[in-house]
């Protein structure tokens, strides 16, 4: 494949603007995304971004690149041209979503909240906490970020339980259990955490009838906002399905200033931060990709399976 | 030795009495501590307890096992009878403390207080976080839970510095440093974490001369509250030397109500949970002893080193 003029549009366009000086058999166009015009895309060949413009048509367009790890911006509910290739970003995701799940987590079994409390009211009332140890966490995904976060899990001694459509086993968890069997699990789990993509079938996954299964679990959302149904989770809450969510995806981003979800004493909310692509990765990357294209490589590495949607 | 009469007293002094029904070579006494009076030291020859009672002499007495991990309360400013072996609980004290520091180190880089400030006002402000392999952490001992903590946070690729009084190597840190040369790592840690015993030496360690070597640290203290100068920890606040300050040990514990340090808002104040001795580990320790001196082992494996005062 031939890729001799590249869009690069997003948040990051002006700080990618490097990438021409390493690159020199390209032209490349650095704009941000107001500017790119359906025009564009007459010229363009290749596209890199973390998400399509409104104007964004294929036209001319052979390959495009998304700047974050996730491609539903692409793929979901969108028609995707064939032989158009897709690829994306492979940083540290894990690892940052390991640390971000990871941070909540110990802050919940240390008990950080009531400890504020106390010491809000000058009052010293000791009490014994568990060690991680002690929890069974179940993840959705078993993919690089589900994996990266059971391994973490996982040397600390807690039992980590991986959901995935096939089942199929795999060393980073104690055992990997097909979604249609999900349900057997969910009873013991003192987390959960979600790392799916958004696709057709993880689409509102996290509703009343998965809920119903929780006996107060503490609920991560690293995935995508739109796998899980907001009210249906606020009303596992009340029920004392779910005892704590932590959240950092939304269906709408920015979450909306009238959700009800911003004052829920229960709930914690991040501005979808857990996972932030950085610029030398970000570089890393697309500078991988162009590098697989050039040299007529049949398999790009971190290509997107579209069919699957991720 | 031989041991044959033992007091039990303490939080845990009813708890423990099932220990009567595993050895029944020795006669117990399990008695609360107000209840025990100088008489029952002329009785016994074994005293197991957390600490001293004020009644403790040492009379007939040929063993003394300390049911927490620090012994200070036994030996730092008191005489000890030579001749009179000392033994410790050991236990899970590293993981606790290891969660413990690792869970405020992680609430800080994830920004959870700025998180929650945010959400409180229903604004999304998205920032991206440090990875914890960005960080350079100095503990302060290099014993079994010194090391525990090194190790917990080299496995997420922290730099980890040791400070012992000798400086001897050890493969749980990236470099051990005795502590006459600690001044050179202070500058660029993010962190300090005191995990030393309390002896003449470690008394009032922490003070202004060490917190003015400090660049914005934050600094954690597992080990002993008097090993801390609490006013120049207040002072190195107000100069920036230190960032923020989590304490779980206090020169006076519990913490009195009008220490300014409650109310300070760069000082996150626990009641002295970070280690809390459960009752398998305690049962568990003091078997193990038990065993030791049974088979007349020479040199007893909890055993504490009384000159060395830990």
């Amino acid at each position: 494949m031939d890729i001799k003029k590249i869009i690069v549009t997003g948040r990051m366009y002006k700080d990618l603007e490097q990438i021409a000086l390493l690159d020199n058999k390209r032209e490349y166009t650095f704009i941000p995304e107001a500017e790119v015009s359906p025009s564009h895309f007459d010229w363009a060949d290749g596209y890199v971004a973390f998400k399509p413009t409104e104007s964004f048509h294929f036209a001319r367009l052979r390959w495009v690149h998304a700047l974050g790890a996730g491609v539903d911006s692409f793929l979901y509910n969108r028609e995707w041209k064939k032989d158009v290739l897709l690829t994306r970003t492979v940083g540290s995701f894990g690892r940052k979503i390991g640390e971000y799940c990871l941070s909540y987590i110990l802050a919940d079994v240390q008990r950080h909240d009531k400890f504020q409390q106390y010491q809000t009211q000058r009052q010293w009332l000791p009490s014994q906490q568990k060690l991680l140890q002690q929890l069974n966490i179940v993840i959705f995904g078993t993919g690089t970020i589900g994996k990266e976060v059971a391994r973490m899990l996982r040397s600390f001694g807690v039992t980590v339980y991986g959901i995935s459509r096939s089942g199929a086993s795999n060393c980073h968890f104690n055992r990997v259990i097909p979604i249609t069997e999900v349900h057997s699990l969910l009873a013991q789990a003192d987390w959960v955490i979600n790392t799916l993509p958004l696709t057709p079938i993880t689409e509102k996954l996290f509703g009343m009838h998965l809920f119903s299964y929780l006996h107060g679990a503490g609920f991560i959302n690293v995935g995508r906002g739109a796998s899980v149904d907001e009210n249906a989770l606020l009303e596992a809450i009340e029920r004392g399905q779910v005892r704590r969510a932590v959240l950092d995806v939304f269906r709408e981003e920015p979450l909306p200033a009238q959700s009800p979800m911003w004052a829920h004493p229960n709930v914690v909310i991040t501005p979808h931060i857990s996972a932030v692509t950085g610029l030398d990765e970000a570089m890393d990357s697309l500078l991988a990709v162009l590098g697989e294209i050039d040299s007529g490589q049949e398999r790009i590495s971190h290509s997107v399976d579209v069919s699957r949607g991720y």
